[in-house]
């Protein structure tokens, strides 16, 4: 048996003496803070005050709460990182009884779990076209019943007069679809408002966000964002989609719902973290290929946001889920457009087909695109600030429910009121030939055989508007139409995006972007009117709604590729990519992305691909946590217990030492071990009775585990009475007794490296004799940023 | 100044003691034998005889020796490892000199080499796009010019008999093409043989593959390629662009040509392992973008074979290179075409536009496609079995550069007269309708108005014929014709891949598939003669090629986008998709894929994704090199040279441990240095001369190691005095102090994941009180690989 151990706690100073060095209670956990500092480096400034550097839990006590998670909990302002994100575990942890279980399967067992993660995939590509199928179905009926209804009634009164109550039919409409949508998101699932995609990048980086992959977020996101596109705000229906392929990854890959209580015993070899992203990649990949129609995108947006360790039949799979996805969407939608067979429903945006023939592009005209994008770059940095100040606005002063949905609200009536505005006062009127396909002319004030343009653009999906400007004839709108619009949408989108609704951002950039685009290409040929190059504006609008997009959201090579693969033709390949890298290095000077400033103002500890380039000279020494709360080999319950339900720390990995008894020599690090491993074996109350001199340990499954994965419960939760407190721990079988270790004098870059490219949760700090002095988390890393003056430090938020 | 410490040698007893213990002397580097094994796992084989496990330099004493690299140094078993590979440092070395010039270096210094990096990466696409130019259109001349010249000839005696003379004049100039390519290639450089895609595929993995980027090689590989095609070998000139992308991409990120003795002073920063492979990824990618047309397809490939460590800016970079090779090579010949702003060659091989309106696919016949993904599996892996017998006889018999050449010459004979004799007794003829634009049609024996279908398809180059096959009417060949052309076609393929001349094997794959894709084709057409369903065989020309490609390469993700990007229609992504995992399960059931196979007959270490399946129960322990040769950290001159010259060892990398003086303590592991570090060192005489008792050791600057790199002078060449032996050496400054290390009870595959994810060279595995108890490279990881009867373990060879 291995031999008892004193318990012992490890200070920065490397003193092995002191349970209570320096008379502060190390074991409950109330750090030393360290002295603030003022580092002076080449050009670098500093924050002071870091009050704790440890990895917390998320509020584990209100695991039933639906407050949790609301803006009010965030801190505003980005330079702080909160503390209430835990990490996920992307690294396995090999403990004896992992080693065991892997060791005693057979080659054919291996083979199984290949087949069964490829069945995943296969069904994840499924369900999430079933998905996309149904939102488009549903999108279709509702905004068709609210486009007709209202099409009548102004039929109606355009004649007899009165159109204010048109107005006000419009206006109720929105508001009732939205009001569903935003009482969802609001009451029931906050963290289902927006596109999900921030949240899905820091799941993919490995942060977990609470509650964001269960199914009630999915149903609560798929009638969210079916309301709010059918309500007319200014969303799409795509970004959703996205999260909503991920939740079903995560749920279809764990052969159980935790919500409704049935588990299905399938698939327990896949409940870790490890497993779960592969398959969440997965399902956020096929997400991107039903909404766009992009398989290639979809990989390669889930390489982009995710995979730090690229497999290549990881990769193969994450296609497979892609192009089931994009199928099955295909299959059913062409079903029921009663045309099966057909294959021109890829995704739920289609740009409609540019062929080469008719819209190729010239050398000459390369520089204009590169124009466009540094113009897109600069709109899209001027939305990114404005929806930056409005998000601050709404954390401070809109962040209880009934005010988000009164918020949302608003947007709705003050969107139709400019919608109907604009196309009242507009006098663009387009003759209505044959091969104007629109679903609902509105006629209006103009002649009779002819439609009001601007309703082209406000009377529709978004969707289909994006359509309508990339091919619909030259000619078909006035600039004046254009420039309006604009200018109306880009505002309109930019105080929608952030509400309380579920929706995306994609294709309104698209659309604002295809506006201002089409604007440039009218423009240009009004220039030169007898060349018949500029003759094409379409072309023009999707630069520009590329140029947009890209301003905005800041994606680079998957964006290109999923622009590419919704036009359909590769042609437009380098434009694209040219105009998206303008558009980013333009508008980086200015702003950062959309996305990344909501991930910074939930203050996530993200970590991006690489240290900062200038922090080469701060070392494991400075940047890691400690004192670190050390266990022992055999520890006492009582000992244990104390710890775990310490709130003011929260640790959630905990080196374990040994040290041989009677003996002077320093404790070495044996292992690392989790909170959640060691709730689960308070649970099951793994003790070593020694007072009686028998050993009464239970034998503990890797199962055992596994059910209690992902929702472990509280310490709270957990009784264990005064004798069991008495009790000994023995952690040898379930710590990892391999777990990483750097020197103190390893470099940032070089930590930072190992952390991210392992997707590591702790990293043990270990001096030459292999005693703790440190601990580094994903917090220590995220910490230090580069920020205008030069490397700068973030504080760590209370809250 | 640091304390100065004894030399020690771990062995992996553990004994503390001993310089020379047990009797064997460890400094010069003669290790004890590990006794064979014969480890009982589950249902686990392990082959015994492990002689030598440490990471070998290639010969380095023959540097300028033009006979190295010949296939008669291949150890023609594929159960070995050859030691003459040496592993690429792909993890940085943070020594002092590399950490102060980083700390140096301000925010400003890190965006102009982030600027350079892009500039290089815009150089590479350019000179990429250049180079596929001139290949394109020297074949076109050069070919165009020999079937002229045979087609007169041919038509001249077809009236007055004697097609003998045609037949000769057909081989001789074939011979005469092939005869250049095979002397440049077979004399001057053996590594341009070949597509140099497994040679790329090494180089990515973290292997030197000798001279495998140089000058030399480049334009060996040029000239040989023009000479194969034009030659008339059943040969493509895609494959290799993949390795002159990679060889421009080496040559222009460095700055210099060595070979021709020029230092630009330029990307001094970039003469490190590091940075060239991500280069050299770009210029791989830059390449397939070139053949194929096919920029995001080149991103895959160059991910899917080589990037274990995804950086979303890295890989932004390496798809601005293809975009701008695509981008110069459709630009130059479009003027050469006399068609400026013409886009429609972005690659060498073009597949022409298959339009989703007129060749739509139906749901029900994936099943059909299926099934032909099946039979490109089945003849994939025929074609790879033959191929590798004929390697082996190969390496076994036709050795000597002047077989290598009499047997090219003997293939390029053959493959004219095949090619006669088909067309000569086929009496396929076609009418010569205005729709069919064949560039040499020959009308033979056929009436007038009409020509040979058979020399479609073999009087051609192979991309014509491709082209012919995917696109001509249907009714241009008839069935007979299109079997035989398989049957011959396959097994002239077969016999020339592998030969001493540089050359792809993707386009005869295609044509091959193509070709009896399209027999697949009429013969479903002709069963069911009254549905119009079938009525296009060039559909199946193209799935065909697709399942024979991916059953001769087993590539994936990356084929399919290829595929994809080379037909310009998305549509088919799925099928394709389908087709190559057929086509990959299939063949893989019954040999490797073709590349592999070359990889593997050559003994490389290749490092696959992952480790074995059933390798959790081996540990560090197990798989480890040891004892291991250390040096001190103030180490004796005479030493360093002594264990540096020991032939039989060279070792590459040796940990530093320190010792203080006068204490019974063990030595601790405080760094790891490079052979190569060493000879710099050595070079510039970086000596303490203690004796003298004064400190004049000279300051070596970072420049003076990247001078020297990449060809390191062999130890051999550097004089050192007698007087020199007894200086010391101080390797604080250069040694690396913060080399990765396991404990030795790591399983294998969390080693496997550190080394891979990393690209480490050397992982030291360090006991509980970091003593360095042994050394994992490269060999010790490749060496176990999953076989018939589970896991098995290769040898090494000695050669």
């Amino acid at each position: 048996m291995a031999n008892i151990t004193k318990k012992v706690s490890w200070s920065s100073r490397g003193d092995d003496s002191a349970l209570t060095g320096e008379g502060t209670p190390l074991l409950n956990g109330t750090e030393i803070p360290k002295p603030s500092r003022q580092l002076s480096g080449s050009g670098s400034v500093f924050r002071i005050g870091r009050f704790s550097t440890v990895d917390l839990e998320d509020d584990i006590t209100s695991e039933e709460d639906p407050i949790r998670g609301r803006p009010k909990e965030i801190p505003h302002n980005e330079k702080l990182l909160s503390l209430k994100y835990e990490s996920l575990d992307y690294d396995n942890i090999e403990n004896q009884l992992f080693l065991e279980e892997e060791r005693r399967m057979s080659h054919m067992g291996f083979r199984c779990l290949e087949i069964s993660r490829w069945v995943i995939c296969g069904l994840i590509g499924i369900l999430t076209g079933l998905i996309a199928c149904f939102i488009d179905i549903m999108v279709e009926k509702l905004a068709g019943y609210k486009y007709q209804v209202i099409k009548e009634n102004i039929e109606k009164f355009t004649e007899v007069g009165g159109l204010s109550i048109s107005l006000i039919l419009w206006a109720v409409l929105n508001c009732a679809f939205v009001l569903v949508g935003g009482v969802m998101v609001a009451f029931f699932e906050p963290i289902a408002a927006g596109s999900g995609i921030p949240q899905i990048k820091c799941y993919l980086n490995g942060v977990k966000i609470p509650r964001v992959v269960r199914l009630k977020t999915l149903v609560v996101k798929v009638i969210g964002v079916i309301c709010s596109v059918a309500g007319g705000l200014a969303v799409g229906k795509e970004g959703p989609m996205i999260h909503s392929g991920a939740v079903v990854a995560a749920g279809v890959s764990q052969g159980r719902s935790t919500s409704l209580k049935r588990d299905f015993k399938m698939f327990e070899y896949f409940r870790r973290d490890t497993e779960k992203r592969d398959f969440v990649s997965a399902g956020a990949a096929a997400g991107v290929s039903a909404a766009f129609g992009a398989p290639v995108g979809g990989v390669l947006f889930s390489l982009e946001e995710g995979a730090s360790f690229w497999n290549q039949m990881l990769t193969w799979r994450i296609f497979f889920a892609s192009m089931i996805s994009t199928f099955t969407l295909n299959f059913f939608l062409s079903i029921y457009h009663g045309k099966p067979g057909d294959l021109s429903n890829p995704g739920l945006i289609n740009f409609g087909r540019f062929e080469s023939d008719s819209v190729a592009y010239y050398y000459y005209e390369i520089p204009l695109f590169m124009c466009m994008g540094a113009l897109g770059g600069l709109l899209g940095a001027l939305f990114n600030s404005l929806n930056y100040w409005l998000t601050i606005f709404r954390i401070r002063y809109v962040h209880r429910p009934c005010l988000q949905v009164i918020e949302a609200l608003l947007v709705a009536a003050v969107t139709a009121a400019v919608s109907f505005t604009m196309i009242y006062f507009s006098n663009d009127c387009q003759p209505l030939g044959p091969e104007h396909n629109e679903e609902y002319p509105l006629q209006l004030f103009c002649a009779d055989g002819e439609y009001n343009a601007m309703a082209t653009a406000f009377f529709n999906t978004p969707e289909r508007s994006v359509r309508s400007l990339f091919h619909n004839q030259p000619g078909s709108y006035n600039p004046l139409t254009l420039g309006l619009f604009t200018l109306t949408y880009f505002f309109l989108a930019c105080w929608t995006y952030g509400l309380a609704v579920s929706a995306g951002v994609f294709i309104p950039s698209l659309l604002i972007g295809a506006a201002w685009g089409r604007l440039c290409g009218i423009l240009l040929a009004s220039f030169t009117p007898t060349s018949p190059i500029w003759a094409d504006p379409g072309k023009y609008a999707l630069i520009g709604a590329a140029a947009q997009l890209g301003g905005i959201v800041r994606m680079t090579l998957s964006l290109t590729v999923i622009m590419v693969e919704a036009t359909g033709n590769v042609t437009y390949g380098l434009p694209i990519m040219l105009v998206l890298m303008i558009a980013k290095i333009v508008g980086d000077y200015f702003q950062e992305g959309l996305y990344d400033i909501h991930i910074k103002l939930q203050s996530v500890p993200f970590l991006h691909w690489e240290a900062p380039a200038t922090s080469h000279w701060l070392t494991a020494r400075e940047v890691m946590s400690s004192p670190v709360t050390c266990f022992n080999r055999i520890e006492k319950v009582g000992t244990i217990v104390d710890v775990l339900s310490n709130t003011s720390t929260n640790h959630n990995g905990f080196p374990v030492v040994v040290q041989v008894l009677d003996s002077d020599e320093p404790a070495k690090l044996c292992g690392l071990i989790l909170r959640s491993q060691l709730i689960v074996l308070l649970k099951h109350k793994v003790f070593v009775e020694l007072a009686r001199s028998r050993l009464s340990q239970r034998k503990l499954q890797l199962k055992d585990f596994r059910d209690a994965y992902p929702r472990f419960p509280p310490i709270q939760s957990i009784h264990v009475s005064q004798d069991e407190r008495e009790c000994m721990m023995d952690l040898t079988e379930f710590m990892n007794p391999t777990p990483y270790t750097v020197p103190q004098d390893t470099s940032l870059p070089r930590v930072f490296k190992l952390f991210r490219a392992l997707g590591l949760r702790h990293l043990v700090v270990a001096d030459d004799v292999n005693r703790v002095i440190g601990l580094v988390t994903r917090k220590d890393l995220a910490r230090y940023h580069l920020g205008k003056h030069g490397l700068e430090e973030l504080q760590l938020a209370q809250t």
